[in-house]
């Protein structure tokens, strides 16, 4: 993971001098992979002192924290639908390729792996709850637009966006509220590995600095984006929905390929799936919300009906392969199938 | 609830000397609320009387007069829109408002409530169907205006409509035959909390009584619709898909609050989604067919997208809750989110 | 099941003396029943003796065999139309009215049947990814056509297809790979009732010959397909969506129905959800693949919304009664109403 370090003062020497911007987006790209997993360390240590509630509500807060602050530099540069595609992409990528991976390394050499149903069924209502709503704008907009002019449609848009992201983040509270305080016993996992070995002041630096070592390199990311989609064929949107999720999410599928191997099936759940809803329902209200703080309104229409298939074909895959507690590789091929589909036609539509 | 037979009067009082017409329908909608109530005792009363097959269907068939009537005299103004919109309204906001409401009671100081999930599966499998079939004419309908003309369009969605409602009846009529005489056992349930205290006669008057007034109060709630609507700044369409049903229902959430917090939840489920799935199966035909009686025909297609997406996205919010046979108080809150966001999608919407 | 023989002559006499051509299609048709299960029996007679790995290849292979060469006559007509309405029919009629049928036969003097619900799963599992798959063009199609120009989407179309259709077959293989050699033991059944009785040369023979005799009476039936729909007032698609799905896949039904009374119903789920899986996973990208080699291009863009509806409909309402591992009476009358109501549908949805 030490190889971070070298990557980021690579990263903006090539930026400094102005080395083709597809060098900068690889150098920085690659860069953000090890800082996310730096930023997730130090919060299991500082998670581990700080006792299990208030862990979890800390790791939940920083657990796309990478994503996040990626997401936030693209919406700095304007372009909305970028940012959107991130969202989607990283709820697909999760909870189709992430889960999926897992699950093959998971079930290799081995018949089958279990879970608990119950967790797996949570999980899978919250993303059909997230599904809904992100839908819920798109359909709002799509039948506005047939009535309205587009200026009228897009104050409303913007309303009920704001109104759908308040709601999705009170849900979200509540469900921490359950799976840490009332129900803890049934959704109590030791998630961390490690002992807290380092002290708190080490744990808030390298976070501090992790974190900062991030929002340099998504800054590097997003203003190459553009150059970058054109050097190497494909669009804009393909690089937010494919390329940024994976940079963004690689730290989280190491782990959960990791505790797959170790059958700790239940757990690759919460990190794949837990992923998934934690972006639909807090890293897309705070992006909303956030980006009429920063003067850049984004509103919550996904208004390219591939990206709501993906949303939706993605929740009825999991939910298809999730509910019986039990895993097996091929449930695992079918996972990354729809995934590759679903990339394909992204990689195949025409940008916009 | 004997306040009803102060608002009756009332509410004729204040539509006879031309009171504002908010006023009007305020006191005609709080005074549905108790003579649905009254319709419920008194089909109960007969029903203990009639034996249970017998008196399963009585419920059946009375279960939603409250809103059948009120939906009747808004149809006779001839506006089909908000008719349909108290069809979704009634079917979103029993399954998910009325069961979410329920759950948050029934769970309250107790950790879990189980159901039987062969009851919950039958249930939602009728409400995957009800989606089905009150899909298909909107999709039909959108199908067939790409190829034809308006005028051939419209007789062709009578034709389909005519047809999916009497298949919807005769699908209810199997489930009468399958839930009350193959497959009673597994399905009976004690429903009526009293013993038959009232003579036959007594019931069959309050019967008549209740019906009648309900009927005098629906039609001052569907005259003073448009002129409420405005100013109170709502579309009629909301007052139809939110506010009607909560009044047509009311009756029914208080029972099923009631079962819940005895712990019953079989029983809630009947009450909720049964009501649901006997408006999509039997109050919505009923109504297309009767239209065509009463000179104003009315076809199944609802083509508000939001509507599709309400009915569609409450059927699968309820089965992802409901097929592993408990619930918890996070799931009746993900519910009333659901119902939530989904109002305010309509309170936004432009009225068209 | 030897008055196929009868059958076969009398069609080939009926096109050569030119009679109408409602009778040749009538003759042609009603001979492919009896041939489709001289197919399927001539199978099991070579998979009998090949081990249950081959033999099950074999079955998988050959299972669809008079489908297929009935959608390739059509093919050769030029109507693509057509040959997709083949494609949905067959998923619809296998999942909805032959497991419908046979669930109403298996459950006559029986309160209620069980099955495996891990095969099952696995089944609607797939059933599942095939609805994203072939929805997945559709939805491509129309973002496209909002961008770019008709020729430019169609291109693309093309691309997409030919994708889908290899990612499709691979995951057929995987499956095959999964069910008959790693999960073998999970989903070993013992198919056939009959022991192997013929020589492998009179299996091979009668296979061969029953091949040929479905080529020549699907030429029969597609040549006549035009001025049948016309004769007896129903259009073209209503003829591919419903009347040729029931003749390729009557033989089918017969076996399934056959198990069912036995109580076999873990052989009848593979029968009917295999066979539409089959349908999505083999025969539509062996269509597209082999459009493509006889110079007649079809893409998997099922651009009638209708059609659509149906395969997810139907993937739905196989989903909601196929979970619990239990079938009654009802759940396939269910079934058979959603395959009426979209029958109906089609019937009256304008040719286009």
């Amino acid at each position: 993971m030490r190889y971070a370090l070298g990557l980021i003062p690579l990263s903006v020497a090539l930026a400094y001098f102005h080395a083709p911007p597809l060098w900068v987006f690889a150098a920085a790209a690659a860069a953000i992979i090890p800082l996310a997993q730096w930023i997730r360390r130090a919060t299991e240590q500082i998670a581990n002192r700080a006792g299990s509630s208030i862990g979890g509500l800390l790791n939940v807060t920083l657990g796309n924290a990478a994503e996040l602050i990626v997401a936030l530099f693209v919406l700095m540069t304007g372009n909305t639908t970028v940012v959107k595609a991130t969202i989607t992409g990283s709820i697909i990528g999760n909870s189709l390729l992430g889960l999926g991976l897992s699950i093959i390394a998971g079930t290799w050499k081995r018949d089958r792996q279990t879970f608990s149903p119950q967790r797996a069924g949570l999980l899978a209502s919250l993303l059909i709850l997230s599904t809904i709503a992100l839908m819920l704008p798109a359909m709002f907009d799509y039948t506005e637009r047939a009535i309205v002019s587009g200026g009228t449609a897009a104050i409303l848009d913007e309303r009920l966006s704001l109104g759908v992201s308040i709601v999705l983040i009170l849900v979200y509270a509540a469900n921490l509220f359950y799976t840490l305080v009332t129900h803890r016993d049934v959704f109590a996992t030791d998630e961390s590995e490690e002992t807290a070995t380092w002290s708190l002041a080490k744990s808030f630096g390298v976070l501090a600095a992790a974190v900062a070592a991030v929002a340099i390199e998504a800054e590097l990311v997003s203003g190459a984006l553009e150059v970058t989609a054109t050097q190497i064929g494909v669009s804009v949107f393909f690089l937010g929905i494919i390329v940024l999720p994976l940079v963004g999410n690689a730290a989280e599928y190491f782990a959960a390929v990791y505790f797959a191997r170790k059958n700790r099936m239940d757990l690759v759940m919460t990190i794949c799936l837990g992923s998934s809803i934690q972006i639909a329902l807090v890293t897309a209200p705070v992006l909303v919300l956030g980006s009429y703080a920063l003067g850049r309104p984004m509103n919550l229409v996904f208004s390219n009906p591939l990206e709501l298939m993906a949303i939706v074909g993605s929740a009825f895959a999991v939910n298809s392969i999730a509910l019986d507690g039990e895993t097996t590789w091929f449930e695992g091929v079918m996972l990354i199938a729809v995934y590759v589909l679903l990339a394909m036609a992204f990689l195949f539509a025409t940008p916009r």
